[in-house]
């Protein structure tokens, strides 16, 4: 299959290999193509430049988000939270009658908000959209012709693409969204990558649960040791 | 062990009847006892009047907020998210230098937010604290002398109290708090309710994630059917 990756951080280059790794064809998007491959320095979360790791990477074909979106058959988004919307419905019309998976947090990093946790990004995020609302329902919104599944984020991405990294993939993982089909194609990628315990939260605005639930998802990792690598299983 | 329950909703009557079991001594809390028990309708979660339920549980003592917290060693506040903070602070010097339990869930219940969900409470719940304060935090602020443990709120209290009824035990129980003494104190009375796997999530703050995580269980609640026992499990 070909499948638009959109975004270059960590989280879209497990992807990216992950399914360059299952035999697809992989195009990736970022606002800029130029730009991206002329940085030097490593991201905000601390990934390397990500001209360099293409050059690890051969077969990567970077395009603009709009070219990458209209040449997948499934689009998987990495654009963080605060961008989403606005890079989206740009390419409203790039990603009519596709299926999208967001899998971003909303988190903003406030350095003006007081911060009792130790956290790597140093300020305590908040989310924005919150509780009333998700960043799944708002691209929902923005994109009524594109049909969209709120997916991957209750996860680290690395986990997501290799789930038998934890307790042998035996944990699970929800999708939500408003159009059967798309979930349907999503629960396919994800048993390729591995899972066996898929569950879906029906509608996307289940999408406010996922993403809500980051906050404890941080709480667990700083009390397991930050970088381990763990999941949640839903027991009945 | 002495224990104070404040409340007597389908919660706190979970603990009640499960420390009876246990041997505890145990008083109960409510604002005005003789309203409590002159009430002749279920509640708003359709649980029957308390002084019904009073009388199938013989050695049950119902007393104010106040002189139940002041007999208790250890103190279970089961009162509602909305009130818990001004009915707790009008007690405090009651609860000065005691353990204190707050399994809230902060919940607001507005007719006025439109719903998409099929709760069984028919409007969707949104959550006052959010995000950058929470009601265990907020309790903790109010109850400068009380050792505030978040805990209990990741399940139904019925699982709590009974957590063998879901996959053997083999799920996570989460406390926070500021005090590892009073949290040494809450694990031990979790060990003999029959929690295994116990995660300490460090301070208060936590609390956020505890609280915030009610959207996401409502969702699995309502993917598996409304009323089926679960629970989530931390695998690592």
């Amino acid at each position: 299959m070909k499948i638009a990756v959109l975004g270059t951080g960590g989280g879209a280059r497990a992807h990216i290999a992950r399914l360059h790794e299952l035999g697809h064809e992989v195009v990736v998007g970022t606002r800029d193509p130029q730009a991206t491959l002329a940085r030097t320095e490593p991201d905000m979360m601390g990934n390397p430049p990500f001209g360099q790791w293409v050059a690890d990477h051969p077969g990567v074909e970077l395009r603009t988000f709009g070219d990458a979106a209209a040449e997948g058959e499934l689009v998987i988004s990495g654009i963080d939270g605060i961008n989403a919307v606005a890079a989206l419905t740009a390419i409203a019309d790039r990603l009519a009658g596709k299926t999208l998976v967001d899998y971003a947090v909303p988190f903003v990093y406030n350095p003006d908000i007081e911060h009792p946790w130790p956290t790597p990004w140093g300020v305590m995020p908040t989310f924005d959209p919150c509780d009333s609302d998700s960043l799944g329902e708002q691209i929902q919104r923005a994109l009524p012709d594109t049909k969209v599944v709120k997916g991957f984020v209750t996860q680290e991405q690395t986990t997501v693409v290799d789930p038998q990294a934890v307790a042998g993939g035996d944990h699970t993982m929800f999708i939500a969204g408003d159009h059967a089909d798309a979930k349907q194609a999503v629960t396919a990628l994800l048993r390729s990558y591995g899972w066996t315990d898929i569950l879906d939260l029906g509608g996307i605005v289940s999408a406010r649960g996922m993403e809500m639930y980051a906050h404890l998802h941080s709480a667990i990792g700083f009390a397991l040791g930050f970088g381990s690598p763990f999941g949640i299983k839903v027991m009945r």
